[in-house]
């Protein structure tokens, strides 16, 4: 049985992910960060790992960026986009009731509005996890947390997709040590640093791509962690690494900056909102 | 006296950021959110927000980002980069009695390498801010928080200066109602968007500041928290906006973006390492 990591506890959306990618059996490692789910595969004591990579609200998963960079000898295989359906989970009959909500910050932010309209100026109290969240359900209150979180701790939801975007959804990547592509890639997704901050060397990188009309499907600037104001970047591109005209782009990007990584060229699966 | 919101509560480095740059007394507005400090000025209640915007470890904060692209009518007027010290505060004599460390896990992250050598294997517990941390002082438990948050709980510290990068330190922004500018501006910071996603867009609105040598500090994209895969893109340029070369090429990038906001054209303040 293969043995996956993922970013835990029971009940996130990282472990619904997983189901999705692996739906025989697997043994179950969840990992209280990102960092250490990714650390786990690398060091061996998994064959894959699950962790975000971006929400349509939030925007990049910056853990999981800085960390592929950093550890060696790992590849992204497939990108999955999971739609979030957040639920209001309280023990009490009716709306009325409820005193005080709480739940991590994020999911508190994606329903700000449906929490404003629904239960006026209740205060809304941050917890470092969902699951804390969950472990702070008595009389009077209530909690914003996924469908699957209700179910594992055996909660009732009183309200389901509270979230104010309807089409919320996070992109998760599978993981694992460099082999082959396990189906046709469309997707590439890059790291690099440049040789200076000196004027146009971003723009200069990006031509590469730009004269061979590669769509850059996303550019993120993270910070090298040892200067503030140096940066690394993370590009998405659409295009397999190893066919042309992307293969051959890839080459010329290689000659003219510091460092490159390729993170893993993939397919993406998207699930439709439930 | 002046109003000046801030991301609180007491004893965040963004009050130390307020304190430096107002010496003069003002009116404390803390805010236990960014969106809130910015919707406080945006309403008019106070006259100056002072909000983080970068770390030189965590990278950008996006959550400032987010709010000035949607309210109307704000305006950074300058930047200034504070060193960030991090101390180990407990009321236990020395390290061999402490048994759990409680704070925000980006100061932990930042602090993980001291803490693991120093302390092992005890828990460190993340908490939704500093200040919840430091209500779960007792009787084994030690806190990662700022000098300033230990003399206003009035709590010993026992080691200063724990944080992992010695050169770490937060970028903030103070930003008030358009008006003149304070001094003369050398960053210009702007968002915007493009008209589609087509292969080049981006690299071709890049150009404007290439071809001039105009300097591109940091570039990051954003959702636009409609559909995923749809970015916003925020730069920090070197130079004034109302002076040539970059008035020039602003006023060429207006002309082939779909939305252009200036965010500000600011002079930058740094303090030295305490």
């Amino acid at each position: 049985m293969k043995r996956i990591a993922y970013l835990g506890p029971q009940g996130t959306y990282a472990e619904e992910a997983t189901f999705t990618l692996f739906p025989e059996d697997f043994v179950s490692l969840p990992h209280p960060s990102i960092q250490g789910t990714l650390r786990a595969l690398a060091k061996g004591e998994a064959d894959f790992a699950v962790v975000p990579i971006e929400n349509s609200i939030e925007g990049t998963v910056s853990a999981t960026l800085d960390s592929l960079w950093v550890l060696p000898q790992l590849q992204v295989f497939k990108a999955l986009v999971l739609p979030i359906r957040h639920c209001l989970i309280t023990q009490e009959p009716s709306i009325e009731t409820i005193r005080t909500v709480f739940s991590h910050p994020q999911a508190l932010a994606q329903c700000q509005g449906w929490l404003e309209e629904h239960l006026g100026a209740i205060p809304c109290v941050p917890t470092a996890s969902t699951v804390e969240a969950l472990q702070k359900i008595s009389s009077g209150v209530a909690v914003v947390a996924s469908t699957r979180a209700a179910e594992l701790y055996n909660l009732p939801i009183l309200h389901a997709g509270i979230n104010d975007a309807p089409d919320n959804c996070t992109r998760f990547w599978l993981v694992g040590p460099p082999g082959q592509s396990l189906a046709q890639p469309t997707r590439t997704s890059i790291g690099f640093s440049l040789h200076n901050n000196r004027a146009g060397a971003l723009h200069d990188a990006l031509t590469h791509f730009a004269i061979r009309n590669i769509n850059l499907a996303k550019l993120e600037s993270r910070p090298t962690k040892k200067v503030i104001g140096e940066y690394l970047f993370f590009a998405d591109l659409e295009g397999d690494a190893d066919q042309n005209p992307l293969k051959e782009a890839l080459e010329e990007l290689w000659a003219s900056v510091e460092k490159l990584k390729i993170l893993g060229t993939y397919p993406i699966l998207a699930l439709p909102q439930a």
